[in-house]
């Protein structure tokens, strides 16, 4: 039958990059178009450990209907984290346990996107984020990144003009896809232009405990004195993904919304999940975990800069200080797309930057690799072929 | 700050049953308004040696990102059931594994539902589905329930006269919270009359297997030849509903477009859960463990009978064959919202039955209890509380 979708999926379609994803599961072609933390940084034994424990000490606990909210030891845990790790202890805010970050997005949409409403995002931008606001039916205003954040001059522009702004969505640690942290300076910037056009910051910070190098910065959310912040953290890339526990801090009001949403989609969290993270913080020491994380991100991205450095110089790209994504920017005279696709016949997959751009048929001369899921010899094998494609681009074929 | 809720979930408050469930969490409280399977229904062993082998064998599996649609090996394992046990296979249709049928319904709503759109659903009907077609703004028209399902001249009436409709909602086994069972012949007249308005239907069967007595009735998917039903099945109900896994079965451009909806929703279910139900679909007798839960919930519905027989003639309930709530209602004197709270303080807890209707604020005589998760004695003597308390209903509080 004709299926009458609604208006606010109409225009979802699978992207761009979900059809070079089907490239990406032939064992040949090197990955690098992933977001996946890298294999080796999982604390495989711990893991299993906690769960044979609590399915021995707990098993009706553990399979059992839960609670929407999340397991209170385990918000407990966060909210203990956040305060000593973090520095972030507001007053008035609540804590949600989420099915992975990205349930975040979803539930925040749904709670104060109404059709045609604004979200004003960083330019170029995570697309599952993307794609969340799209399926509200959100216009996406997206603001250039700079070296050190978002314009804020942009960004003020359309604060100033447009009063259906209902949040700014920023990513400040090691953005998806540019590498790029957002400045101590300039977080505090978008927080007093939040609250100067009174709209809301969705502050999601999935790579802030991969940082390899440098000095952490403190969240946005620790400027917040009223519940303007929505807090978006996520054991993904720090415990386990396919796990899929995430959590959002926010004012109370707002995160009791999100909780009535939250029944009507999943009513809660897998609880397996949520036992085992909660067992996991109290048995084994997480800052040892994060600290040997760093070590294992810290020796990855070596190999692919010195890669790139080695074997690819006719690609720019910025250096980074953590998370998981390098953007690689190419010569003008190389077609971005073609070169993509050409990647793929040579068995490298990596992700065309307009996918993350808010109006993806704009020019984009940029792609996004990932260096963490690769094996070492993979990582390095792909980025120079990536190098020779970009330096033997035929002349021909130029712009 | 002020919050600006989208219009779609303003209305959208925590309703009287989440009142009510604050004092279902008393330990002295028999509570009768869950619904929960019973806990000696769970497979823990099978579970337990399931999970063991799949952290040995497959931690990076178990651990790492997976796939939207689901494990291909578990959309496999339905597929095979559904066609071996259900007789369902339709060409053309896909599977979509989700988190908890409940996610059906939000991504079937965000995908078919605009403003304004009617959904069709019995009068009364499970609150959990309704409250999130209520959060796409769905207008939701309710059809009277008779002994075998929806009055169908009723649910023509609807049809005939609103072109908004985009889909009938019916829970065709032991609905909650009637605990009806819809009879073959309605069975064939609501997909008759899906087929003549050109409408889809959602057949949402969590309780099928739960069936305890009587005979079988094929699902409408059966009679599906256009993929106008979406079919929702979960193992909620059969292994354990902590772990959030369900599966939708409907046509192909359907299912593409939840998997969209999906992505921007949580990525992917539960990846732990996913392998853990394949491997017990595999390693342990299925169709066992089904006829095993049947003879416990035979046994736990025989206490219920009996004490709602020899304590409670007051009340009159609907028998079942099957499902996991027994719909009671009381005589026209007594005031229900009063009776229910009034059983709190008896240290009862039972759901009102205003709670599962279209509009709450309508009047109601029926209340339903769960007869699954307390335990023997307690649920004998739940019962026998509120049949005292019907039948020594004072005087000066009738109505």
């Amino acid at each position: 039958m004709d299926y009458r979708f609604s208006d606010r999926v109409k225009k979802l379609k699978p992207s761009a990059i979900r059809e070079i994803f089907k490239y990406a599961s032939d064992p040949d072609v090197i990955s690098l178009s992933a977001g996946n933390p890298a294999p080796d940084a999982f604390p495989v034994d711990a893991i299993r450990k906690c769960s044979e424990e609590l399915l021995r000490e707990q098993p009706i606990d553990a399979l059992q209907y839960s609670v929407t909210e999340g397991l209170p030891a385990l918000r407990d845990d966060v909210s203990t984290f956040l305060k000593q790790h973090c520095g972030i202890a507001t007053p008035g805010d609540s804590i949600l346990i989420t099915s992975g970050a990205q349930q975040i997005m979803d539930l925040l949409g749904k709670s104060v996107i109404n059709e045609g409403d604004t979200v004003v995002c960083e330019e170029p931008s995570f697309v599952g984020a993307l794609n969340s606001f799209r399926s509200y039916n959100a216009v996406l205003k997206g603001v250039p990144m700079q070296d050190d954040g978002m314009d804020l001059k942009k960004l003020e522009g359309i604060l100033k003009s447009d009063s259906k702004v209902k949040f700014i969505y920023t990513i400040p640690n090691f953005q998806n896809p540019t590498g790029i942290t957002t400045s101590w300076e300039k977080r505090q910037g978008i927080y007093a232009l939040a609250k100067k056009y009174d709209t809301l910051i969705l502050e999601d910070n999935p790579y802030g405990d991969l940082r390899f190098a440098g000095e952490r910065i403190p969240s946005i959310k620790t400027l917040d004195t009223d519940g303007r912040v929505i807090y978006s953290g996520t054991f993904s890339k720090t415990i386990s993904p396919g796990m899929r526990v995430g959590f959002a801090v926010g004012g109370n009001a707002l995160i009791q919304k999100m909780v009535v949403c939250k029944q009507g989609s999943d009513v809660h969290t897998n609880i397996w999940s949520q036992h085992v993270i909660h067992r996991f913080l109290h048995g084994w020491n997480f800052e040892e975990h994060l600290k040997n994380l760093q070590k294992i991100y810290a020796k990855k991205y070596a190999v692919a800069e010195k890669a790139l450095n080695e074997t690819a110089q006719s690609l720019t790209y910025r250096p980074i200080q953590g998370g998981l994504f390098i953007w690689c920017t190419l010569p003008d005279s190389i077609p971005m797309m073609e070169y993509c696709k050409k990647a793929i016949q040579n068995k490298v997959c990596v992700v065309p930057g307009n996918a993350f751009l808010t109006d993806s048929s704009k020019p984009c001369q940029s792609f996004r690799i990932n260096y963490s899921s690769p094996a070492d010899a993979d990582l390095a094998r792909g980025i120079s072929i990536l190098g020779r494609q970009a330096k033997e681009w035929p002349a021909d074929q130029q712009r």
